[in-house]
């Protein structure tokens, strides 16, 4: 099935402990669609870039197979440009600068051959576009939602409106607890569950991720990265890799769900490897399926025989 | 096979968002020895307590068939006690009070009939004492330690000196970083094995647990506790089933290491339920073999069907 995504096409400025790139092409669709790529053919994305995108960007979105048309080229200002510098523990991060430049008016568009899309992806936007979004597409069957504290300190109004219309919300631990207003992530998942999305990815890093559903709950790991050289773009890899797994097998079983969450964690373990879209370029079909095998091996529980 | 606990035995003023209570039972060999007692029938507690010991405390590690001749009453003083108040997540702490009393001056002897236990839970107390203890069993079969950031900072040769002497470390994530002065966890994980332990766990509290050896990672989550009343004691628990499983079944292949690090998990989960020991005293094998199978569903990935 067809894979809408939108969401910032970017260029980052990344500073990890292991080394530095000034600008490297980045941004939340960009990542979501490079990784869904790797399971569908038609991903289609939506988003806006300056007159300074580069054609070998557009050819690296191209060479995976990714749909351009929606992707509208603003010749009055340069692209999104973010720069950050991680700590020593790759745990978090400062921005060092943040210049929105044509992405500050992103009117998302979606072109008619998409309207028809079955599984949407809302990457980190204002909440009042993600509905937006929402309103040009025919009949979606699922739609995944991303967002942030941002959204959720200043406009929790407008994103409670856009959860009350998404089948599967996809944040970190430290947003779910700030969402739901409740330090207890399993509490909290309920909670946002009874906001609208009938299910929930809590994504916890290094402590890999959660989902929530109607029958319970399912604990994924991460997977144990040696070295891990830059973490940008992991959480919207996971978000690409999950969807693009959902939207190829058209399969929503809750088992199907956590087939989903293992490979939307292969494909972040992969992505945190390289500097920025790096290693997303190109994975073999076999880099995929043993790393889910690893992530089987893991977290297998073993079965015991005999009375305690 | 047998298992002997050394370490403290405590009264505990735990304060959490959810209760208070001013004088518990606590104390790792306390918590180690209560968790181990639903695996085997022969744990052996050495440590010591002071005049103001309860009778009814007695009665209660009595009652879980736990062995208390190695345990010292020094009518010098009183028992050890520490006061501390959880904050609003729980996942950190203040310590109000402690006074160390009786276990000031605690020093380990381990009683002839007790030399020849196998399974060797090392709680968390000064490095040199914990050799002293290993000096004192013949041949013993497998032996736990337990350590803090405390040693690990003030007593970094006398620690490495008992780690050379040990099969497992379990140690929390923040502990293992500092130990090893390597923040990425899987390579600290290498470069605690290469102080002496064949394997190491690594307890993540909400996030479950990791377990290295040398065939690689084992990843267990915590389980879904909604209503976490007490933390305290949660780690030492943890120990108690780990090792109370591995001495019940004498089985020290990796996959039963692993088995042991769900039923630590499943002991560590009841244990936060309520106060202090409460929930330690009358659990049911049921409640116990349940929750394994909880664990199993809860981390299950599916198999899948087909080509990418």
């Amino acid at each position: 099935m067809s894979v809408l995504v939108v969401g910032s096409v970017a260029y980052d400025g990344i500073e990890t402990p292991f080394g530095k790139v000034d600008r490297t092409l980045g941004g939340s669709a960009t990542y979501i669609s490079l990784a869904a790529s790797y399971f569908v053919n038609n991903v289609r994305l939506v988003g806006v870039v300056g007159n300074d995108f580069n054609e070998q960007d557009m050819d690296l979105l191209k060479s995976r197979n990714v749909d351009l048309e929606g992707l509208q080229v603003d010749e009055s200002g340069k692209t999104f440009f973010w720069q950050g510098r991680y700590h020593y523990d790759l745990n978090s991060r400062d921005t060092l600068d943040t210049q929105l430049n044509v992405f500050e008016k992103f009117d998302p568009v979606i072109p008619e051959g998409y309207q028809g899309s079955k599984y949407i992806s809302l990457g980190n936007i204002e909440p009042s576009l993600q509905r937006k979004v929402l309103d040009q597409v025919k009949d979606p069957r699922y739609v995944v939602l991303d967002t942030m504290n941002f959204w959720i300190e200043g406009a929790e109004e407008e994103l409670k409106k856009t959860l009350s219309r998404v089948n599967m919300l996809i944040i970190n631990d430290s947003e779910a607890r700030e969402l739901a207003e409740e330090p207890n992530l399993i509490k909290a998942a309920q909670l946002i569950r009874d906001m609208g999305p009938s299910s929930l990815i809590i994504k916890k890093g290094e402590h890999g991720a959660l989902l929530f559903t109607e029958s319970g709950v399912f604990s994924v790991p991460a997977y144990p990265v040696v070295d891990i050289f830059d973490p940008t773009g992991a959480g919207d890899t996971f978000m690409g890799g999950f969807l693009g797994w959902l939207a190829d097998t058209n399969d929503l079983s809750d088992t199907n769900l956590r087939r989903g969450v293992v490979f939307g964690s292969v494909m972040a373990s992969y992505c945190v490897e390289e500097f920025g879209t790096s290693r997303l370029k190109n994975l073999s079909r076999q880099d995929i399926t043993m790393r889910y095998s690893e992530f089987k091996r893991i977290s297998e529980i073993p079965t015991y025989n005999g009375e305690l």
